[in-house]
C-alpha cells in the first residue's frame, strides 16, 4: 500500500472551494477525477486546508493512499495533463497543478500530522482600482497607516483564544486556543502612489475564517476605525462582534504546510 | 441627437472577443445590454478594435448615437454599476467598466475617425511558468536575445506592406499597406532569473492578427529560430507562411486608440 503526498498549486477563482461538492467545480472534486484516471482506481484525498471559494494556494497539502501500477514519480506528469486539458506549445495551462508527489512512511496524514501553516493576505491599497487585479487582491482605495496595523499585530502573536476571530459555520473545534508564531506585515511600493501589503501569519492552525478576519481587522485598524490597543481588548472579549471585518476572499495565499515543528518556528 | 464616446476597459479572458454573438459572452454584447437598459432604448454600439476572445483593452473606444433622457454624465456609474451586478462595500468588481463617457460632435464616428492605435504585448520570460500569471502574459521559457528582438524591431517600423504579418479570416481591407510609428520592447526585472517583456506598438492601424504575428515573430527571433535581418526579408516576401508564429492572444493589450496625428506619432 503506497502513502503518496501531494503539494497543490491553485488559481481559487474559478472554484467552489477546496471540498468535494456535487455538481461544483472544486479543487478537491478536479483532482480525484484526474488521479482517479491516472491511478485505474477511485481516489479520495484528504487536503490539509478547506480553502473557500476565491483562495488561492502555493503550497496546498492532501495525501492519499492505495495500491496502484503507475509509479509515483509518474503522476505528477499525467495528472497535470489531464488537469490542463493537455498542455500545448503556447504554454496554455489551466487555473490548478501539482507541484510535488512523494512517497510517505505508512502512517503518514496530510492533515493530522501538519504541525502548522503560513498564509499571506494580500492588499493592493491605491486609490483607484485595477481591474486585472481584482482576483488576487484585496483592493482598499483609502490610505492604510502600516505602523499602527503593524502595532495591532503584535498583539496577535503568541498562544491566546482565538473566539474573537472565529467565523460561524465552520466544523466544531475542540478549542479555540491557537499559536501565532509570526505575524509581519511587508509594503511593496509600486510607485509614489500604489503599493501592496502582505500580511503574513504563521500558526499551529487557524479557526475558520480566522486569516479573513485578522485581515479585516488590520485593515480596519489601518483606516483608523479601531485602535490599534483595542485589539488586546478584543481577543480577551473572545466576542466576534468586537472583530473587525471579515476580508474578501481573493486576498488570500494558503502558503506553507509545515510538517517539522523546527522549521514552522524558524529554528 | 446626442454622439457618445466611450473608453472601455476589460480583462479579455472570460469573454469571446469584443463582437456581439447570439448566446456568448462578448464585451460589445454586454456594453449594449447595459446601456440599453440604462437609456432605456436598445443601443448598437461602434468599437474600434475587434478584439479576439482573450486580448485585452485598457483604452478601447466605441461610440453610439441616440435621443435619451439620462444626463451624459450619468451614464458612467450607472453603466458600471449594472455591469459589475452591484459594487459592494469589499469592492467586489467585473471584468469589464467604462473608464470614460464623453459628448462629441454629431459627425465623429470612434471607429473611422481613429488616426491610429497602440498595442501592449506582454511576455514573461521565465523556466517556470507561474499560474496566477496565465491569462495576462505569454510565458515563454527559454531565455530570449532581446538585443536580437530589437534589432529585428527596427525592419517593422515604417510604411509597408504587411501582408506577411496578417492572419486568413479577418474581414476584407482595401490594402495590406499600413505604418508603424514605433516599435519599442521594455525590460522589466521581477528577480535574477524572472522578467517581463512589454512590446509596444504604434500604427496608423493593423491587420487581423498582426500584432499577435510580429510578437510571434519577434519571440522566435529571440529564441533564435529566425535571424533578425530575416525579418527585412520577410516583409518583403509578403507571405504569412514566412513569419513567425502566432502569439496567443492573452499577451495582448489594446492600451490607446487616437484621434489625433500630432498625439500619434508624438509631436
Amino acid at each position: 500500500m503506497k502513502n503518496i503526498l501531494l503539494t497543490v498549486e491553485y488559481d481559487g477563482t474559478c472554484f467552489s472551494g477546496w471540498q468535494r461538492q456535487p455538481n461544483k467545480r472544486t479543487v478537491q472534486g478536479e483532482l480525484e477525477r484526474a488521479l482517479s484516471v491516472v491511478c485505474s482506481c477511485p481516489i479520495k484525498i484528504n487536503g490539509t486546508s478547506r480553502t473557500d471559494a476565491g483562495v488561492h494556494a502555493l503550497g496546498q497539502k492532501a495525501s492519499f493512499k492505495g495500491d496502484f501500477g503507475i509509479p509515483t514519480d509518474r503522476i505528477m506528469l499525467a495528472v497535470n495533463n489531464i488537469l490542463s486539458g493537455g498542455i500545448n506549445s503556447l504554454g496554455k495551462m489551466g487555473d490548478l497543478r501539482l507541484i510535488s508527489v512523494l512517497e510517505m512512511p505508512e502512517n503518514f496524514h496530510a492533515r493530522y500530522d501538519a504541525k502548522g501553516k503560513k498564509y499571506v493576505y494580500k492588499i493592493l491599497n491605491y486609490q483607484e482600482t485595477q481591474i486585472f487585479s481584482r482576483n488576487q487582491y484585496y483592493q482598499v482605495k483609502k490610505p492604510l497607516d502600516l505602523d499602527a496595523m503593524r502595532l495591532a499585530a503584535d498583539y496577535i502573536v503568541g498562544t491566546h483564544d482565538f473566539k474573537c476571530f472565529q467565523a460561524a459555520g465552520g466544523e466544531e473545534k475542540k478549542t479555540t486556543v491557537r499559536t501565532v508564531y509570526s505575524l509581519n506585515i511587508e509594503e511593496e511600493k509600486i510607485d509614489n502612489e500604489k503599493r501592496t501589503l502582505s500580511i503574513e501569519i504563521k500558526g499551529d492552525g487557524f479557526l475558520y475564517n480566522m486569516v479573513r478576519i485578522i485581515s479585516g481587522t488590520l485593515v480596519d485598524v489601518g483606516l483608523g476605525k479601531i485602535q490599534p490597543e483595542k485589539v488586546f481588548d478584543i481577543i480577551e472579549s473572545k466576542d466576534r462582534q468586537n472583530a473587525g471585518h471579515t476580508a474578501p476572499p481573493q486576498g488570500l495565499y494558503l502558503m506553507k504546510v509545515y510538517y517539522e515543528l523546527e522549521e514552522l518556528i524558524g529554528l
